[in-house]
């Protein structure tokens, strides 16, 4: 299929080789250029905005670091006009930034108006994931502009699943889903404190916990991000971290749901950006508690 | 070896059974005398009293609901001498229940006192689990107790952690562990509650992060509860899960260790209480998010 | 003074007399244009459009609802201009809502472009203080534009704090100020709940904290309106106080400052919202925690 | 009238010596016997033991620090038997001490054995209070046994709140007024942080809100103490804030009601005894929202 496909980070990269390798045909654009050399060399066209990326292309993938860069790129300013003004009416545009709700409904409406189509498809899985082809699309719209964009999905990820006709359900869970992810980090946190104030090793409660109740690789990853204080280099930045909830607690408050626990979280991420670790890794949100319970002051490893 | 056995309730019968089973020798006592029946049946002495069963025994074992049912069995009362008064100078206490750090302490006094030996060693596992042998014990204390204790373990469980010489810290993972596990309640509680006002199925939801990101069977477990609303008849009733986040709550306050988030869901659990849910599973945590969202009033299912 | 005033709903209106009542000359604009009849009676000039309230003063005085409404009077939209494009480069603009710093920062960059001086005055007082000239003012801006609307703010407030240079640290003052009494009226809503369950009468204990510690006319009014459950009419209705705490934690993410009483708050105001009683007082927040201890199951007064 | 007083610290001196001003008959005790050394110079009648100063007397007035003081006082133990022993059965024991809602129940159930009279009659005030005869009195129990004791009421307190006919709801009522004190702290530590972050003066922000909202002298007074740094020396200990949160947790636990805030007062009393301000003044507990938003690391003053 002609793809055009922005934003070339450390998630986009791998998705957009994947893509090439699948043997669709790629016309990719990302602020900073050079990010765009390798998926040259690989066969890409490389585009010089946004606008052209867009142009005559079946799908255009979106996958950047927030509201703003897709606002910016599908909607442009006064310099430079958006992918929304090239867009053909036979395109359909697929929003694989976590982004929030409010956004993907402007998205929806804005394409609607244009007559071009419109996925909301964020995906869980970090860059290694990316790399590999095994992410996990989270997909919601019109059936048919799903299963039109499947042989995309199915060159980056190893499932779909469509959760409804809405394409904001699929931002909602999304960011409900790392809220799932931060409240075990919390968790962790508050127990691991605990532990060490009891002369019991981390590591081991980890261990037990891990073998006797959950059996969840991603407890024993993360979990062995804090017990080692691994927080840098960042796999996922604390403060995109901050950003997550705070879309997660949006769209609790756009459907008036109280979420106490994503308040608890968000106050504790910006308890720790407050304290200097914005820029490490959100595992780090486990040091609130260390740092609550007097084991720490909180200056960051090596400092 | 001989063994005295304390409390045959759900957990406890299971584990009487399968120490029979390995060739123990057991003595077993219980308030409701008739729990006893088929351990009689299938070989194991009856007692009438906790001093009786602690009588001449190389090992006691005490699985008890909590810390007054303990303290009962083993300091005694007036009328009826514990087993701390008859358990010889040889013998060493297991205690298997899920108890407060506070009385562990206290038991960890009262056998150092008498010169006998002491180990916690409390489990994780639901009564199916203690049926079937597949427990897992934490043990703390003295190594040489822990190791001739070894056997029994064997017995009723797939594994055991040993965390540490000081018996209390061994109840300090248990109720930490079961903390670990209300979070995970908590943070479902709250995603399902989003899901349902945002017009996606809290089973799909559930399906996505367990697939996509935890891949634990506990979450599944768990999760399927909750969305089906089996809370009746309960694995375990709610107001016990009041009582192991507060024996976590006042663990940590003894370290002083602050956990919001065992302060919330103690909260949670409290209101859960109040609406009339104490007797049905703890899982119905997750109903405390629905009625804050305004979706159910709180009646029990079928009233 | 030639004074502009946009904004003739129970603040503004009290507001606007007194102005008048001062011997100043208004030119007064509202949406609904109704509400300006009794000022025009009173020597008012009524203007059709805010553009048309803001040409030819020396003052232009906004008290209004929300963001939105300040935004759209301010910078207009497509059919109609707003009063930037007519107040003149002599002018100031006084903004007294209750509005976010992220708007008075717009506020302060845009009229800062168009040479016109800009104020941030919100006021702490209900209409029946605004009615009585009996309002304070939290001003903050250039001291010569503060000094120079001191015969304005004369008219209308008992009293004028002036807290810095920078117009949104009164917008900060503002919220927080709110924040401050939204917290009592939690503290007040879980006593009470203890109290009712406890068998002690709401009343007598207020009256007793009161007598004893706080000696607050405040506490003494919003204790009341709870004890008796005068939720209705509204005075300031709950899901404006929902908008106040989240310009509070707004203001404090943007300083990076954790509040966990204000988002405790607002999952309460939410809760409450989630039950229905979004249109009565702002104190109903205290029925949430009668709800989480089974008092009520939360069915408005009177359903 | 004859009265026996147990607890001389620094609320209980000021009382005994205006009971003895006002020409009561003291027989006094504490653990420390130069406490009592002005009282006796006053003409008090200094006992040796708990059982002593309640022989014989009308009245026994217990003022201690905790359930442990009262309970050793009143329960004795094997080498000192209890003023419960000594007591004469027309004589009431009024316990002014802030304690536990069990306590205060046991202590009923004690005196009713023994055909002795009870009351719970816990104060508001602080040490100058007491010694100015400023205190305010909430007393629950038999009407005859409070109108007996009014007298002594009268000289040590402004005014007495009867409360109801259960002893232990003046105990409620006193450990939710300090949890209303606390609550108060906590809302202005979160603002003046949120203040301080802003660049407005903690100072000014106090001035303003009392000035305009609050017009409490306790809210001057507490937030003069933040405002200027003043916790030491200590007015009431920080880690007796803790003790009395918790009183006011398990009361409501008992009662079953789910107090959040008061969950989230007693984990910044639990941060900031980890971080070493457990001996300072409870106002401290400002200095968590302080260092939760990196205003400091927590090192107390002048260290």
């Amino acid at each position: 299929m002609k793809v055009g496909f922005i934003g070339l980070g450390n998630m986009g990269q791998g998705m957009a080789h994947n893509l090439l390798r699948a043997g669709h045909h790629l016309t990719v654009y990302n602020r900073t250029r050079s990010a765009a050399d390798s998926l040259a060399q690989a066969g890409a066209t490389v585009a010089d905005s946004a606008a052209a990326a867009a142009q005559g292309v079946e799908v255009l993938i979106t996958m950047l670091a927030d509201d703003e860069a897709v606002s910016a790129v599908i909607f442009g300013h006064d310099a430079a006009p958006g992918a929304l003004s090239t867009l053909s009416t036979e395109a359909v545009h697929v929003s694989m930034s976590t982004v929030s709700v409010a956004l993907s409904q402007r998205l929806a409406a804005a394409h609607a108006a244009a007559n071009q189509a419109y996925l909301a498809a964020p995906v869980f899985g970090r860059p290694e994931a990316a790399a590999a082809a095994k992410l996990w699309v989270i997909a919601a719209g019109a059936t048919e502009q799903i299963d039109r964009c499947r042989p995309l999905f199915d060159a980056i990820a190893q499932g779909v699943f469509a959760v409804g006709d809405e394409p904001w359900t699929a931002n909602v869970v999304k960011v409900a889903g790392n809220f799932m992810i931060f409240s075990m980090l919390e968790a962790l946190g508050e127990s691991f404190a605990l532990m060490q104030k009891s002369g019991v090793s981390p590591e081991l409660f980890l261990d037990i916990i891990n073998t006797a109740l959950f059996k969840s690789p991603i407890y024993q990853n993360y979990g062995s991000i804090v017990v080692q204080q691994r927080y840098e280099p960042a796999g996922f930045k604390l403060k995109l971290g901050l950003k997550d909830v705070r879309l997660a607690i949006a769209a609790a408050e756009e459907a008036v749901v109280p979420m106490p626990l994503a308040s608890l979280i968000r106050d504790h991420f910006l308890a720790a950006i407050a304290r200097g670790d914005g820029e490490i890794d959100m595992a780090a949100i486990a040091r609130v508690s260390e740092v609550n319970a007097g084991l720490s002051t909180g200056p960051r490893q090596g400092e």
